[in-house]
């Protein structure tokens, strides 16, 4: 199944008096991205909430290359490297939609939870998106 | 009751490129002012959602006089101008901490809602801070 | 001329622990429609900053009708009601995009300042721009 | 030269529908932390932008431990951890004011450019500043 990258805009809020964008605001793209690529696979995030089930995030990072600015867009892409149905792993690709150029890249770490707020495996809540996950992860090759 | 302005530190993640603060976080500022509010009359609002009431915003303004920008110190005052147990509005000012210079005013509105999102007066439900929220109401004077 | 209006997914950074969205980002929406506004007349706020000239907001407001939440997609109309050349005002509808219905009003009113944040008219300074804002003024019929 | 660590209170709009504080929002407080750093070490960033000088970031990461929640109250410390005039390296500790307990760990990188954006040694353009940062060195020993 091949995965459109998450398109967006950067909106004028998102700079700051350097005249480029926040760096904060990359870490909620990858998010944005994160639920778009949840959702191309069929499983909205809303719905998914929705379980009782929630997936915090346990880490982040990000690293600027090129800084994005104002009307630019960006294609994103959120790939899935690691997938145990307890814990699951992405990295991101900012790259500049026009001229394919990076402009950051990034990584997050997540867990699964279930209502009591205690670690769940999704393989046996729901092995059905367990299994649309595990056919997705593409391990870190670089 | 003397209720003390709300200090405010402006962040640098809050300026956009015009180099001057984005015009949305005075929104913002405006709930921490009010929050801090209720806070010194002794309603912390962390306590009062336990309750199962909820407070939320039915409309908002603000008017921009004079640019706020990165590490000002400004001081909000969030003032109840209405109060009827089942509304209340309140007006703000934003002055610069160190010469008094007036940033922005604003107002909103607010309705109680109970645990089934249902309109509530405070009135019944909580008969203290009915009376210690009416007897801080300054009637509009512009 | 006709207009698009603005689509907007609303994404899962502006909630708040009501599970609706925060009010203070209808007001960054309003930006967005607004400039997507400008960019679909021809005046794109990118370049247009280029030429010198910014156009801060001087009041702001908003009526919050019916709660956006996580992933609803949003169509929002900017509707031009005043130009002058000095000052210009616009009006917004948000409403979902799947039933018509309307989440939210709101209003605001800038002005054009010149390389040294002096007031200027477009009307000399860009006659084209001024002639097409001119066309597009819609006045408020409420 | 003992530093206090920076206060910072948790707002409202922090917050989002798991009823935690959103994880992008550590990104910006240790940004507060970061420039309440530089300016109890009599480097105020304000002042620092007018010799033209920026400092923007390179990379950042957080873990992210035990949640805040709105009304917390959080101490969090910046130690730099690097400083070569041309690079430097801080990490984080977020804690929660009144238990010490640590709710998150960070750190970022920064670059030093000059007015034509080109990266610049603090050593020759301000030796003071130099010479203070240097003194706050605390190599990482985790």
């Amino acid at each position: 199944m091949e995965l459109k990258p998450y398109l967006r805009h950067v909106n004028y809020y998102e700079t700051d008096q350097m005249a480029i964008v926040h760096h904060s605001n990359y870490i909620r793209w990858f998010e944005e991205a994160r639920l778009d690529f949840m959702d191309q696979i069929g499983y909205n995030y809303r719905k998914f909430e929705k379980t009782g089930l929630i997936i915090p995030v346990v880490d982040v990072s990000c690293k600027y290359l090129v800084s994005a600015k104002y009307d630019d867009t960006l294609s994103i892409r959120a790939i899935l490297t690691q997938f145990t149905g307890v814990r699951m792993a992405f990295r991101y690709e900012v790259r500049f939609r026009d001229t394919g150029e990076l402009a950051a890249t990034g990584t997050s770490t997540h867990c699964f939870l279930d209502e009591n707020r205690k670690p769940v495996s999704i393989k046996h809540r729901d092995r059905a998106l367990y299994d649309a996950m595990v056919a997705c992860v593409e391990p870190e090759s670089v």
